[in-house]
């Protein structure tokens, strides 16, 4: 939950380089310099913020306004036809840099890309668990 | 690509239920019936779209809006402190119903919520593939 600085406030700085695909009032896409595919994108909001829980509605939501466009370029660029939408959270869900980012991964058909493990689970009690996430919100 | 009509839409009709934990005037959000974790959510925008690429500017910020608020409201209810957002886009990208939809789920020490296989390669022809993204954006 960290707001401390990082090298994603260095890169919106303009103090280490990046490779910009696109920028406006709220938000900075860059290529990953580690991508997991061809066209592996990070969008970040300017707004320094740890994690998406931490993130201001408005920042947010200029977030999502900027994704079906940069999804249409990086498809348009790539040639890709899928693609995956990723947000990590916290260490242990995989987060590296805490300042908030959308990776855009094109899936490609030689496998590149992301990888899941999806190992569904039985739905317990889901009256209580839906209205103790309702009563928080 | 394509916009037919899914169970979605028939869950936001009101004639398939579900267990809701948050709707407002774009966005309905509600459990996943096969969760890969405690606190597993699906968040779904009421236009129909398959895909982001296909989603309206209006709907996805509307969509990334209401994340920070629904993220902490997971939190709230199972005590997660990490989590991940993914938002997949074609059969390959592991997409099972075509309308879009962002996966909020936490993450714990049991090990239980999204399993990542993070298969990294080198940045090839950088300059290239951002001006090509650039010029599409």
């Amino acid at each position: 939950m960290s707001s401390d600085p990082t090298i994603f406030d260095a890169i919106l700085a303009g103090d280490i380089p990046c490779h910009r695909v696109y920028e406006d009032e709220h938000v900075l896409a860059f290529l990953d310099i580690a991508p997991l595919s061809h066209g592996h994108v990070l969008v970040i909001p300017k707004e320094r913020a740890a994690q998406m829980d931490d993130l201001s509605d408005e920042a947010a939501a200029a977030l999502g306004r900027v994704l079906p466009r940069l999804c249409r370029a990086v498809m348009s660029a790539t040639g890709c036809e899928a693609y995956n939408l990723l947000q990590n959270n916290g260490a242990e869900a995989h987060q590296a840099v805490f300042h908030v980012h959308i990776h855009i991964i094109p899936k490609f058909a030689d496998g590149s890309g992301l990888g899941l493990k999806w190992n569904s689970r039985e739905l317990t009690s889901p009256e209580e668990l839906a209205s103790a996430i309702q009563a928080a919100c």
